[in-house]
């Protein structure tokens, strides 16, 4: 399944969500009162106190210090976050990937010969074991048939409708609402901090651009990932780019450099990941001139969330949590250092 | 030389520029004061009266009149600006192209075999009718050789050296000072009314990406252009990204509303160009839902600048000029509608 995330390809979709709601607390009445006046003071409620939430502020004030030896002028703090297992939940398996398979189901009445041909027939049968047995080539074949043959703004349209409603199998909630509290109050002290935050993301670029605008906060243009080739068409006087089953780029492991470096142009000084295939964004990014700051997540808590690294088909963190560990870059032990991991989780007693 | 637009790709460089100065009269003393003066009421005083200054300062007042039924929020304010003979001089030849056979000079003393060998020899021998002779294919040879084979970081101080001291043969400037004046002021007064602005390019994106920052103060994760790929690999337990001889993408043409989905995910709602490499581009952006402006440059004024249009080799502007005049696109008669194109020029007096 690792590879699965080089062909994620395309998408967008968009939900109505007020950042203001980000804060644990809000709308929680007075004790929520009490609680948000406290988020004045420390930026970061839902990290509990350690090296970890430490190591965060510490590189915030050096490179904000006016005058001092680490200063970066803000037009040069540039931070890249990986989307899946960083900024939300992937596990059992990529969202893009559940969309894709409702994508099928969806256009089966289309495609009679769908419910005789693998994967598809894996897929309208539920049989999980066939699906995988078709390997990366049935992945390939599901997103490159779910994600083309339509214009980017009905593919949009698409996206955003299947957000309104899907929900994760597990925790029950709209896959909008399954983003870590944690790492969207570390955003905003990013953002309050003058820094400018990209996502760069192995998933599919227009499946993650209007989500992440309304849930993030992190507009389309900061949204970098893998793509597909458009065509561009005139239906009746009117332009279209209709989206091709061709992979322009993928935006996974040496992907993420070479994306930043097309996308961005310049080196972040903070970037944050979680499996093996952000070691090349953390590594690009470790080779600053001057301190920079690289992060793990990694996935520890079996109750609240997940816990997997060096051996899971999603997400895998192996080789990355050795380069993180032997060169002192910061890991986020989500079991310890998260004090509260979703917004819709109840506060503890 | 159509086509040589194609494989302008990868580059970068940088000047110290100061902004300040772009406005005309900044440093000339007391006439400078009263013409900097008049200035703050005039967003545009490089600009003639007319219905081509008239139409932009309209479409600027109705997209940003709060509670108006062109409102358009300033997220959205998404505005993409050709450059090559749009921001800056394109004639006789595109810079990055003079950048490119300078590279070939200097690069002969590694390559002895370019002596004999087209389309090297005809650079080496100033012989120009010779190069025109190689066609396409000696364009693309002369671009692929003079802009791979380096590190991006390497190849980004290739670049700003040679900007340091490269000059115009007939205006006797240097490159980066050959912006026009009423796109800058332009620029200016988009980023006075909440614009973001981008630069959509056929040209190389790593090329345009320094220059831009400090000539035009378009940051470089704001500059859209070709591209080519790159190779991540370690040198001495760093990272570098290699750039190899291959295309990656072509930001023209159909390219531009391609490199727009790609890089930006939004529409436009304001277009500037020159030529019928802008034709899409200006499509795509009158395709928007609302009010949105599509503007040419139409390069007439053969005494302070360059006359060309339907049969030139660089800019050639046929189609896209008949579909602007067809659809009352704003169309700039350089020589009418602009009261000085460069910032060096005298005043008149």
């Amino acid at each position: 399944m690792q590879s699965l995330r080089s062909f994620l390809v395309l998408g967008l979709f968009r939900r109505r969500r007020l950042l203001a709601a980000m804060l644990l607390g809000v709308g929680l009445g007075i004790g929520g009162l009490v609680q948000a006046q406290a988020a004045d003071t420390d930026p970061l409620p839902s990290w509990n106190e350690g090296k970890t939430k430490q190591s965060i502020l510490d590189f915030v004030a050096r490179v904000t210090k006016e005058g001092g030896p680490d200063f970066v002028p803000a037009k040069d703090r540039i931070a890249t976050f990986d989307n899946d297992g960083t900024l939300w939940v992937e596990q059992p398996i990529y969202t893009q990937f559940v969309f894709a398979m409702d994508r099928v189901k969806a256009l089966s009445n289309q495609h009679p010969e769908w419910k005789t041909k693998q994967p598809f027939k894996a897929v309208l049968d539920g049989d999980t074991q066939a699906l995988i047995a078709t390997g990366e080539k049935g992945m390939v074949q599901i997103v490159a048939a779910t994600h083309s043959g339509l214009t980017t703004t009905d593919f949009d349209k698409e996206v955003r409708a299947w957000f309104e409603t899907a929900k994760h199998p597990r925790f029950k909630q709209l896959y909008t609402d399954l983003y870590y509290q944690p790492m969207m109050e570390l955003l905003s002290y990013l953002w309050a901090n003058g820094f400018k935050t990209f996502i760069v993301s192995g998933g599919g670029v227009e499946f993650m651009r209007g989500y992440a605008d309304e849930t993030y906060g992190i507009p389309p243009e900061q949204v970098i990932g893998s793509s597909g080739k458009t065509e561009y068409a005139m239906w009746d006087s009117s332009p279209v780019l209709m989206k091709l089953p061709e992979v322009l780029f993928v935006d996974d492991g040496p992907g993420k450099p070479q994306g930043i470096n097309h996308f961005i142009g310049k080196r972040p000084i903070f970037a944050f990941g979680n499996s093996d295939g952000d070691k090349e964004m953390l590594e690009w990014t470790a080779a600053c001139v001057g301190v920079c700051f690289m992060g793990l997540v990694h996935h520890t808590d079996a109750v609240r969330e997940y816990a997997y690294d060096r051996t899971s088909d999603v997400g895998k963190l192996d080789k990355a949590l050795d380069e993180a560990l032997a060169k002192g870059w910061t890991v986020a032990d989500m079991k310890n250092d998260w004090k509260t991991i979703f917004a819709w989780e109840k506060p503890a007693p």
